[in-house]
C-alpha cells in the first residue's frame, strides 16, 4: 500500500489499524521555529473523539497524543514530527464473528481481495480511527496558519439543512451544540433527527460546509494541482465522503455565464463569490468555501445480509457503539484536512517567483 | 509552477500556452510493448477540437499530434513519450485590449498576482487548450486499458437533464449527436438550449457523467490516495469544474444506512451499487460512476465590467468564437482523465502483494 | 525539513532525535503476505548497536524495536508498518556545555543556521542514531528479497585494506570478527589499528564494500533514476560517507575501453564485470558491487577548538563513549540501504512491460 | 520507465532517443520573472555538442534548442518550459547490423531484457545524446543562480592528472583548451594522450572536478536528501560515470579525525575544508567541491566480440565517429547537473523556517 502520505512540502504520513497497538504519523516539512500549543492540539482531538455526546458512538478512547520528535522545548525544529496515539481500547474482544465475513458497504471485501489478508479487527486500516492522526497534524497546520480562519460546520443531516448563506452564520456558535451546526434552530432539528435515527438502529448521512477566510492571493499550482483539486482530493480521502463541490458547485452547472461571473471591485475583490475564492486553480483572496457529502455509516444496528469468505450469504447485526451520523465528529476532520492542504500550498507558494 | 504532472507511475507532464508555439507533454511510465493505434488517438483529439459543430467555438485548430519519442515501429518502448501539438492559430492578433485587463471569473488576475507576469494571449496557460495534451495521453491510457470501458456523456445542460439511470442508456449513441448525450430526446432539448443561449451571447453550465466498466477488484491506495479521491482530483483539475460526486454522491448524504448499503450477491457482486464501484477507496468490481459539474464559460458575448491593472473598472466584451457550453467538448476530456487515473492505479496495483 | 523519505514504492520515512523520546519510522509500500522473522530484524539491529565490542562506543542502548501496525498475525498486510525504538539512554545529562557550541566537522553549525533552532542533545537529528530505523526497514526489505544475497564488509581501515578481489573472500566469515572483515589476517591488523587509534583518543576512516548477488536482469529506471545512481544516493545519505564507486569505479577512469569492456558469454553473462552488474543504469544479472568511503568520526577525545554562538573560539574535548572507527557498525547500515533500494526497484520493475 | 525526472521543485523531465525525431524536456518549477539569456543557453549546448574539436566525435549536430512555452517576452512566467532539440542527424542509415546485436558494456542487452523491445538506432534512449536536454535546463538553472559560480574542469585523463589543489587553478582558462583543463601544461599532456588513444582506435576514461562557490549556508534536506547525496545521484546519472566523491572523498577514509576536522574561524568559515562545503548534509558556506569518475567510452574502433539475440558470439567493430574520451564534452554536463541540484535546493530552502 502506497498512498499513506499527503502533501508535497508539508507532508503527513500515517500508520495504524483500529485495534492495533497504536496509530500515529510523521509530519515531515513543518517549518522550524513554530511554538506549539499542545492544549489546542488535544482540543482538536477531543472534538473528534468518541463518547463526546449522546449522538455519537459511546466507545471510550482517550485519544491522547504523544510526540516523539521534531519538537524541542516546545518549538518545532524543522525535523520530522513523529507522534503516536496508543490504542487503549484494543481489548481482547472476540472478533471471530466477523473474521470471515464481509460487511456490506464496508471495505472488508475490497481489502481482502486486494491484499489477500486483512486485519479484520474493527475494520483495521479502513476504520475512521485513522483520522485521529490527521487531526493531530491538522492542528499543527492550523497553528502554522495563525492568520487564516478555517471553519467547518454541519450544514445538513438527511434532508434537514441550513437555509441561509454562510455569511449569515456565527461560526462561534458551531461548538455550542453537539451536532456542530452554527444555526441553533436547525441544530435542534438535526439533533432530534439523529436521535430518532439512532432509536431505529439506523444511520443517516449529511453534509459539512467549510469556509476558509484570509487566504492570501496566489495559492494553487496549476494545472493538475489546482488548489480546489487538492482540497477535493483531501476531502474525498475522508471515510464515507461521496462528493465535493466548491463555490457555486453543482448549482453552478445550472447557471448562465452572465449570472455566474464575479465582477470585480477596484481593489481586486469581487462583488459576488460564486468562484468560491479560487480562479484558475489559484486563490483570489476571497473566502474559499466548499461542501462535502457524507454517506450514512454502513454499520446499522439492524439485521443485514453479509457475505462470508465461503461465498455464503449470512445474517449479521451491528453492535451498539457506532455513530448514527458521522457528521458531527467529521467537522474537525474536514478542518484538519483543509489546514493540511492550505499549509502545504503556503509553503509551495514561497518559490513561485524569482528572488 | 509545480503541478503540471499527474500520476505516480503512469505520469503525464504537460506544457504550453494557448497562443505559444506549441503545447504538448511527456508520458513517463507507459509500459513497453503496447502497439499504438494512432488513428484512435487522433479521433479523441477530434472529439475535443474546436469547430466540430455549430454549438461549439468556431475557432479552427487542426490539433494534430506529433510524437517525438518513446515509440519505435509503432510500439511503445518503455521510454518517455514526448509529443507536441503545434499551435497553428497563434496569429499576430492584437491582444493589447486585454493585456492590462483582468476578465471576471477568469484566471487573469490570479496568475498575475501569483507570478508577477503572465502570457495574456488567449488565457495563456490557464486556457482549456492545455487539455488537448491530456486527451492525447488519455487516448494512450485507454489503449493500455483495452478491456476496460470508459464512457462519459453529457448528463445535463442548465436545468435539462437525463431522467433515467445510466443503466438504461445506450452509450453507443453518445457520439450520434453534437451535445454527446446518449438519450436522444434529451439531446435535442439540450442542443436547442445551447443554441438559445448562444443567441443571447451568453453561456451555460452542465454536468458530465462517466461510467467505467470492467474495472478489476483492487484498484486504489488507501488512505489518502483512495481511487475516488484521485478520480475526484483529476476531474477537479479540468477547467471550469466546480464539483465531483461518485456513487450516491450528494444524494447519499440524505439517505439512511439501511437504504444505502449495497447487499452482496454470492459472487461478491452487489445487488445495488450506491457505492459507485468503490469501497474503502478500493474498486470492488462493480461499475464505477461519477458526475462532474461544469460552470458556465466565463467569456460571454455581452458587455461586462472588468478590472485593469491600474485598478480601474473598464467595460469589455468577449469576441465571437467561444463555447456557449463547454460540456460537449469536455466529454472526451473527462474520459481521458479517467483513463489516466485508472491506468496509473492498474500499475500501482501490480506491487500490492508479495510474489 | 523535507527529505526524510527514501524510496518510490517501498518507502521508508524516519523520525527521531538522538536524545528524544524515541526514533522510528513508517514503511509504506511493503507488499502484503510477507511472513516476518522478527528475530532476524533484531539481529540486524544488534549488529549496529553500540557496546557490541571493545572497538565501538561503549554506550548502552538495547535498541529493541516495537511494531505498531501493518503486521497481523506475523504477516504484512500491505498497510503501513509503523515502528518505534524507544530511547532508553536519554538521561537527564547536562548538555549545557555544548548548547551554544558548534563542534568542528559536525552538523551543529549548519543545522542551527538552517533551522534557527536545534536539538543539541547528542547531535539531535544529525546523529547516526537515526540509522537504527534504516536497519529495521532494511531487515524487512531483506526478507522480501529472500533470493538475493547482500553482503557488505569492511574493506579498509585507514591504509590497511584487503588486497584480494571480493571473489576470493568467504562472506560467512564477516561476522566472525569485530571489525567485520572476512579476510582474517587483514581483520586482525584492522582491529589492532583501531585499538591504537582509540588509545590516542583519535578516530580513523575506512571503506565498506558491498556485493549483491542474484539480482535479476532489469532493475533500474533510466535516465535519472539509474540503479547505481539511487544506490549511490542511498549510501551517500549515511552519516560520514564521503564517496561512492561501483564496478571499476575511480580505477575505471584510468583504463582504456579495450581493457574495460565486459565481453559476453553466450548466456548473456559477461567474462569480466568491470560494469559492476549495471549497464546503462539497469542490472545485467552479474554481481553488483560498490565501495563506500567513510571519513573518520569527528568526535575525538582530544582537545579541539570549537566555535560558540557568540562568535568565540572555545576549547572543547569529546567525552569517552564515541566510536574510534565507524566502519564496523556501518556494515549493517550499508546492507540495509542496499536492501531498501533493491526492494524498491524490484517493485518498480513490475510495471515496465504491458501485460 | 519511470525515472526521467530530476528535482523536487525545480524539476526537469526529459524525453527522446538518439535517432528519433527530437529530444527535449519540460522544466516545471522554474520561478517566474527570470529574464533569460538565450545566447548563454546555446553557448552551453555548444560546449557539449559533437564536432567541436579534433578530440571529440566528428558527428555534426547543430543542437539548437527551441522553446515552446513558459517564456513570454524573454521572461519566465512560472509555467512549464517546454523545449525541443530536433535531431537533424537521423539519416536513413542502415542499422540492421546492430539490430540484433548487444554491444559489450553498452545498454543494449539490459534495455532489451527489461523492456522486451528497444530502439536500437544509435543507442536509443541510453545514448548520451539525452544529456543535451540536461544542458539546456542546467543553463537556465545557472541563470537563476546568478550569484553562485559553478566551475567544472577535466582533472584527469587516464593516469594524467592535475597535481595541484583546485585553489591554485584559474578557472577562466578551462575553456582555453579543448580538453577543458585549466592547468595548461597538464592540458597539453591530456590532449596528446587522447590523440594517441584515438589513433589506436581505443578510448580512455578520466575524471572531472567541480567547484561551486558562493553557496549560502543551509542548502540540503537531511536525512535522505542530503545535499551531497543528491549531487552524487545527479552525477551518477550521467552516462559512463562510475564514482563520486566530495570533499576529502576516498582519501578521507584513510585519515584520522584529528587531521580531518575543519576548525572554525570566528565568522563561521573553516580553516580547512575537507568537509567539501557540506556538513551533516547541509551546505556550510565554504566551497563545495567533488570529483566524478568516467569510464572509457565502450565503443572502440577495434574488433570486439558481441552477443546477438540468437545467443551467438559475433565479431563487430565500431564506426569512426565516437568520442575517444568523453570527459571534455562532459564538463558542461557536470556543471548542468550541479546547477539543477543547487537550484532545486535553493527553492527547497525557502520553506525551512516559519515566517
Amino acid at each position: 500500500m502506497a498512498g499513506n502520505t499527503i502533501g508535497k512540502l508539508f507532508k503527513l504520513t500515517t500508520y495504524g489499524e483500529s485495534h492495533g497497538k497504536a496509530i500515529g504519523g510523521i509530519i515531515d516539512g513543518c517549518p522550524s521555529g513554530l511554538t506549539l500549543d499542545f492544549d489546542a492540539i488535544q482540543d482538536e482531538l477531543n472534538r473528534r473523539k468518541p463518547g463526546q455526546s449522546k449522538i455519537v458512538t459511546q466507545r471510550k478512547e482517550p485519544d491522547s497524543v504523544e510526540f516523539y520528535s521534531g519538537i524541542f522545548e516546545g518549538v518545532t525544529t524543522g525535523t520530522p514530527i513523529g507522534f503516536v496515539i496508543h490504542n487503549t481500547n484494543q481489548k481482547s474482544k472476540d472478533y471471530s464473528h466477523i473474521k470471515d465475513v464481509y460487511r456490506p458497504s464496508h471495505a472488508d471485501y475490497t481489502y481482502e481481495k486486494k491484499y489477500g489478508v486483512r486485519d479484520y479487527r474493527g475494520g483495521g486500516r479502513s476504520s475512521a480511527r485513522e483520522t485521529a492522526s490527521r487531526v493531530v497534524a491538522g492542528a499543527i497546520a492550523k497553528q502554522m496558519l495563525a492568520s487564516i480562519e478555517i471553519n467547518a460546520f454541519t450544514s445538513s443531516v438527511g434532508d434537514i439543512f441550513i437555509d441561509k448563506p454562510y455569511q449569515d452564520l456565527d461560526f462561534s456558535k458551531t461548538e455550542s451544540n453537539i451536532i456542530r451546526c452554527p444555526d441553533e434552530a436547525t441544530a435542534e432539528k438535526m439533533i432530534a433527527k439523529v436521535e430518532e435515527i439512532k432509536k431505529q438502529g439506523d444511520t443517516i448521512g449529511g453534509t459539512i460546509t467549510c469556509v476558509i477566510k484570509n487566504v492570501p492571493v496566489g495559492l494553487g499550482e496549476p494545472v493538475f494541482d489546482k488548489l480546489h483539486a487538492e482540497l477535493g482530493k483531501a476531502m474525498l480521502s475522508i471515510n464515507a465522503v461521496k462528493g465535493f463541490e466548491y463555490g457555486s458547485g453543482f448549482c453552478g452547472a445550472k447557471m448562465k455565464g452572465s449570472e455566474h461571473n464575479d465582477l470585480f471591485n477596484k481593489d481586486g475583490t469581487t462583488k459576488t463569490n460564486l468562484s468560491g475564492g479560487i480562479q484558475g486553480g489559484i486563490s483570489n483572496g476571497m473566502d474559499i468555501y466548499f461542501r462535502v457529502a457524507f454517506k450514512p455509516v454502513a454499520t446499522v444496528i439492524q439485521k443485514q445480509d453479509a457475505l462470508n469468505s465461503a461465498g455464503e450469504i449470512v445474517e449479521m447485526q451491528g453492535k451498539g457503539r457506532h455513530d448514527p451520523c458521522v457528521v458531527p465528529r467529521a467537522v474537525p476532520i474536514v478542518e484538519a484536512m483543509a489546514a493540511l492542504v492550505i499549509a502545504d500550498y503556503m509553503l509551495l507558494r514561497r518559490q513561485e517567483t524569482n528572488k
